[in-house]
């Protein structure tokens, strides 16, 4: 499996030799590891937050993103709310009322802030923040070394699931806020450093031939409960491409009028684009010297060479039928990128594929809150795979499930093409 | 396959010698029968809209539904911009500007009625509309017999996709009726005779063992263009029930907080559950004798023993959900339904499935207009198979793709329970 | 006072001689009189419907607006209610789910079906509601006829008051299905014969001098509770012009940027004119001819010498302003129109004062239910004075106070100009 | 005329010595002393913006309200826009980019952004605010040293509106982080300190008898544009209260089902009650000890001595009926005002009228942008008169007129009661 790409630019630096924790099954447990782990995770998501000020950490500017601040005492929530709560009777929670400000959709775990709501909690403020998060850690490291060995094997599950969730909210931190930067005129820059990572450079296409295999978790390692169980499935003839649509196909793409044709399009995704006004992908705007495009390094020139991004999936949908092709499944996908078929899988654009988001074949959440993290969005979306250059270090894998709406596209998405065969 | 439920009480009596026409291969082609099934599939039109006064034929009572008064005249538009427009060249359009009022959604074929508006079209009026379809009904039996054989070649697909076309439309106008006449606190009756068919009986489950087999249209007969082209699908064990979910399965899921119990939920069912008061499956209303449910025959007490329906796909998956079962998918009932296991499969509810709205390996639309058909409305919708019994005498079959938007409940929409297994 | 405008192309005639009804204070009471005055305001109404077929009568095409046939059933309802179930013992009420289906916004008189719903009612049928009708109106003639002196004294008011409120509806009858036949691209023809009335030719201006005088309901005749109590004003020096503006004058102000320039318009009003694109009078489209209108006679070419129509308070406000002149005060309208002075002051188009629609000093509604008819309305409107080509015969008068939000159109309304000096 | 209340518990001190500036026409010009009354007011601002955190003056909490950062900065622009830009050759914009950020409706000044969006800007920072506000500041004192007489001529008007502006907008910062705060479920705390002013005690009833008088500006000290032309108006005789409704009056309201039923309230406003669920004043809410209220000094229980305010017109208009009363006409208000009548008329809560907001006979806006100031705005709203506690120290005047939509009572807004006859 090919290694998510570094995102270099930050202030310090990853500890790649404490992320991934060991395995959970791995004895004796090795407590220090653990907590080194969680201490990695913790300090890449103040690492992230950094460069924003109080301000930019307060802003919410769509009900699908969040303040970065909310981002930071959200993340530290889940662990008090799951572990400590659940697993250290003395635990002295550090404010009561921060759990309605800070649970995001557990309903099974009580009434919470609405989601649009979520920009106008000023305090606590950012810095406030950093306290809450302060007391959590020390206390969670303290379980980490004072629990008994009985505890410790329940906990050590809910730690490691804490630890992918908060990766999960470091991706929406850089989406979110290029998003809130989005909206002012003024284009502001979270890192002037930002840039691509330079592409594997594969090309070509991969031939799929027909034959049962499996997909899904295939025990080694974390994952979501949404990428079990294991299960067989058969795989038709198809073609996948190596590489990833570019900038300079999509500038094609809008010059045969790819924006203008209903042909082209869903028809709901012809309705999303009449109504919101898209003739380009998310960010991107037109001046006299051609596109440029809001990055996290400010406005910045489309670059022909890197992959599209911040599409949604009608726009790749339009763009696959413009180019008499199709989206590869999800299995499809899984099954190339696990044999390494694929290039630039991870860590540029996450990829949209034709699957909508379901569930596994006899799947079943996980029972409590936590059943909740995966299974009840199991409707109206469609299954991303790969990584992007936002996603954390140590996060990226290949049976990965990531799924979005079809209109959604301020995440870095994209896309590859393949051919469907019946 | 088993026959679709007969509408008895309907004036008159649809032409079973006549509908389904001819295979599109019999040589010679016999132009008379292909003009008897045009006249029974139209005469069903005006038999479904007879017990409607020119103020029922008007109203439209949301977004997703259309007046009468439209659909009759959208199905003979229908026949006249593909048919006599394109193919009878000495053809005199009716009246050029109902070209706009009468357009669906064929973007290719000009520019139309928005379609919230379609209740706003007083003119023409209902009487007014019957000489339009006259007119229509004339050119079409004159080209039928006078059209030369490359001419019929040519037409005689169209005129297929046409008569299931308006089936299609002579469904919609009784769920469409049904809908408008509930938001009548008088409760209209359609239909005084109006009752549910008899059901075949069949009881337990079905097992489906693992193995590749295939679906889709095998050629044989009509169908449309998203029920191909035939593939192989793996089929894992699962297990069906012969039998619908009755009203009696759903009190009980009533009784037992099935509408109060958030973890039952998909995220986006929950949200529409709280948005619209859902409490019951649609037109139920709960008063001090118990429930009972606006019907075409007017308002009615629930019959326990009758299929559920009127449910969205939100409330089929919350219910498989508290049963701790599952829905099946779209390949799975048709495998079984193909070898004639399920009960009820026709003539009574459309059937959720838990496949969502897709192409099939490979598929393709028609080309132009025609082709909007279908393959443009390849997302956010769920398959449901079967038929219910407002659909047409003939329009039944084993490959019949269904689709509709998750919250959708104003069909005859019910479901069957299986088990998935990985 | 100027007598209103006849609406002289009606099939059958309105009957001058019966109506206005005798004062209420006339002895001995003249029932026949009175049963005369009902019926030729119930006939007036069936007249106006007469060239509407049941569809017509059905649609309701906006939320302001409403269906033919609910006025035809609401003023029927509204005898019934008030007259007939309140003084008539034995009398036998038509259908009492009509109450709730046909009480427009008295919340004191019961729920009612709302609002924006009533397009949905289909049964009753035009036809039907012609029963309704016909129930009522020979009660209501057999309680004039055979109730006490006593009762006479009592109902008499009410039947009054259902006579001009009926009136009121005959003039909405008219603009709401002109807006209805404006939502269908035939543009269908309520009267091939309609046309304006001729203007009485007056021209130049009115000086009215400071001083104290009297506005309001002097206790001649008929008013509604809204025109008391006739109480003192003082009018400052001002300057009213004696014709109304002109189409012509509108275009010059299209033609010099008036929907194009802010600083023309109030905010409110800038804020409307972009979200409706507002850029010429309501129903005004532009073509290669140049401007038409939809009109009761059809699509009609925008005749210069006629008064302006269909425009919204702010569009009169910013012609003043582009004017450099003012809307007159309701009180000055009054005076001047109370001498005569003004031109064309009835039967024409209502006029935009720029008084805000409020209780004139002292005012107490009327108790009961009828207390609802005018006071719950005194916020956010503007008031209107004269009449227009849709309203009744005799129900124009120089103390009517009519009133509208300032964004809506669909009234036959205009302006006249004057000049406003401290 | 009474004195403004003084809000004596911030940091530091208002300089009443310094403001009001000398007025416009006195000779010579004392430069020394604009710039002391400039340098007042704009300390004022910072001083109101000192409780606040970053986060706090980030956010908008409603479209209505704007953030704490953007009245700084918005209140900066007025003068670099108005009077630098326009007055003074050689002046260097601080950043032209803030000016589209930071004009609020002024569209002769150019584009701006969007009113509802002004939480989005999270660059500049306060802290940089801070910078924007000293680079005007030190350009505007040296303009008022430096200017020519015939200059100061024409910027001292400018410069005069420009401290009256930003006044309003210092109003507007505590009753916009108030709206803020209480979206919070913490009720953060602007001010430990803050509390109500003690009242002047005056009760009873004045007697307004019948007579032409004058309102409007009589040229003494500054005055709005609206506030002009001074005119005669005809007051009738009526009676207002000295002293305010009280929340222990407003209590009684509540408990006789004032907030449940439908005759006591305007239609526009029972709407509006029921779309909201109001059943209190704006920020009241019930607990088991009865109701308490979100205040500058966070959650404190109701005073029932304490003037009643955050309500709407509509909720001041249905006191008054239930009471059996009415709310004064703003000239009313004003003659009674002028003359010492009326206890706490200013520095309490700002008193709705029942006049609809419209222009004084023959009043025109000033020319150019400035002429947006207020006259635009002359439609839906209503006149309060007096002040509020939170006004500004010398902003309060007989004279003034503020105007609110009937719905908005984010404001502190109450009322006092009359009686109005013929």
């Amino acid at each position: 499996m090919a290694a998510s790409a570094a995102i270099s630019h930050f202030p310090g630096s990853f500890d790649r030799s404490a992320f991934p924790p060991p395995r959970l099954d791995a004895r004796p447990v090795d407590r220090e590891a653990w907590i080194a782990a969680f201490r990695t995770v913790r300090d890449e998501t103040e690492r992230r937050a950094a460069p924003l000020s109080p301000e930019d950490q307060q802003v919410q500017s769509m009900e699908d993103a969040s303040p970065t601040k909310w981002h930071r005492a959200h993340t530290t929530w889940f662990f008090e709310q799951f572990l400590l709560c659940a697993h250290r009777p003395d635990y002295r929670i550090y404010d009561e009322r921060l759990h309605y400000l800070f649970n995001s959709y557990y309903v099974q775990a009580g009434p919470r802030q609405p989601r649009f709501m979520r920009g106008m909690i000023t305090r606590p403020t950012a810095e406030e923040t950093r306290g809450y998060r302060t007391h959590v850690d020390v206390a969670v490291e303290a379980l980490l070394r004072e629990a008994s060995s009985e505890t410790l094997e329940t906990i050590l599950p809910i730690l490691e699931i804490g630890l992918y969730h908060e990766q999960q909210h470091q991706e929406l931190m850089l989406t979110d806020i290029l998003h809130a930067f989005a909206q002012n005129p003024l284009g502001p820059t979270y890192d002037e450093a930002w840039r691509w990572p330079a592409s594997d450079g594969a090309q070509g296409r991969v031939e799929l031939s027909r034959g049962i295999t499996q997909i899904g978790h295939d025990g080694e390692g974390f994952a979501f409960d949404n990428e079990s169980p294991r299960h067989d499935v058969l795989v038709l003839p198809a073609t996948i491409d190596r590489a990833l649509v570019t900038n300079a196909q999509w500038l094609d793409f809008i010059a045969d009028g790819g924006y203008a044709r209903a042909e082209l399009w869903l028809s709901d995704g012809w309705g999303k684009l009449q109504a919101e006004g898209w003739e380009a992908p998310g960010y991107w705007r037109r001046n006299e010297d051609g596109w440029s495009s809001m990055t996290l390094a400010g406005i910045r020139p489309i670059d022909p060479a890197q992959p599209v991004t911040h599409i949604s999936y009608y726009e790749a949908d339009a763009f696959a039928r413009w180019s008499g092709r199709d989206l590869p499944t999800e299995a499809e996908w899984e099954i190339a990128a696990r044999d390494g078929l694929l290039g630039d899988a991870f860590g540029h654009v996450w990829q949209w594929t034709r699957s909508a988001y379901g569930p596994y074949p006899g799947y079943r959440p996980l029972p409590g809150a936590l059943g909740e993290y995966n299974g009840k969005f199991m409707s109206n979306q469609y299954v991303l795979r790969g990584s992007s250059i936002a996603t954390s270090e140590g996060h990226a894998r290949v049976g990965y499930r990531n799924f979005f709406y079809a209109h959604q596209r301020w995440q870095f998405t994209g896309l590859r093409l393949s051919d469907a065969r019946a």
